[in-house]
């Protein structure tokens, strides 16, 4: 089967909310027949995983209220209209963890769950970490911790990372 | 700051519907102040990498309505209610791409996005796998591709993975 796409014949808007919008668009499909295609909007996130010096990684521990569980994540946020992906990178470890890295770049862009929703994530590798003290926003409540390399990798083989972004990001620096 | 949770006060439903429903959450902080919280509910969700005794990963192509995008993915679809993951898995390889895989075991159990929804999302490793005839459902258009675990490999340090799932599971096989 060739390209192609599912052009929107109609599009109703379920909800417009503070970070997602909700969508439903009747589709046509490239046998000439249609089909209801639920769409989530979200403005995208940055996540980063850090490694200090002594090869130590920052995480927050947090509840979701999605999950409705405490996980244990690395440093993320969501997009800033405006603000480069990797200024917001850069903001969200210092605000979360109070790191300030030396150097910071892109490992990968994917999409979290793209049978749903069109949020992508850029994550970034940041090293050169300067310690200092977090500043978590009014209605974020979150702990730091600090795993070492070798049990994030212990963590990884018993599968017990319970968040993707982090699950990927563990894994790259263990490909580093 | 210790474990906490974030009890609902009131909930209102925005949408129900065929894959996803949406709820809004007006939720109690540790602080006493309240905070509204959207909440994308989804059933959860199976994913397949297979590697051939050749080295090959079966991978499918297909549009994405949510990002608008042909994406390459691993094998995935929906958990059925009643229905193992497994046997989940197990019959999404072989309708997606046909393959029968002699040996089948979860890697990983992780959410997609939990900042907004609570779809999680078991990763299989399958091998030993024997090939036949694809079944796709009537609303699905894919095409399947093999990658040399060469080619996934280069892929994957141009950060050229579109998919998290799919970047995980390719990470997942070079950390074997």
């Amino acid at each position: 089967m060739s390209v192609h796409d599912e052009p929107t014949l109609n599009k109703k808007i379920i909800y417009e909310g503070k970070i997602i919008d909700v969508e439903l668009h009747e589709v046509e499909l490239p046998n000439g027949k249609t089909s209801m295609r639920e769409v989530v909007k979200h403005p995208g996130a940055v996540a980063v995983i850090g490694i200090t010096d002594e090869e130590k990684i920052p995480l927050v521990r947090q509840f979701r209220k999605a999950t409705e569980e405490m996980l244990l994540e690395i440093p993320a946020g969501k997009r800033e209209e405006g603000e480069e992906a990797k200024t917001t990178a850069e903001r969200e470890l210092q605000e979360e963890t109070g790191y300030r890295p030396a150097h910071l770049h892109e490992i990968a862009r994917f999409y979290t769950s793209p049978g749903f929703a069109d949020e992508w994530i850029s994550v970034y590798l940041a090293t050169g970490l300067q310690a200092g003290a977090p500043q978590t926003e009014a209605d974020e409540f979150l702990s730091v911790e600090e795993w070492t390399l070798a049990d994030a990798r212990v963590a990884l083989r018993e599968g017990k990372w319970r968040d993707a972004k982090t699950a990927f990001a563990i894994q790259a620096l263990l490909l580093r």
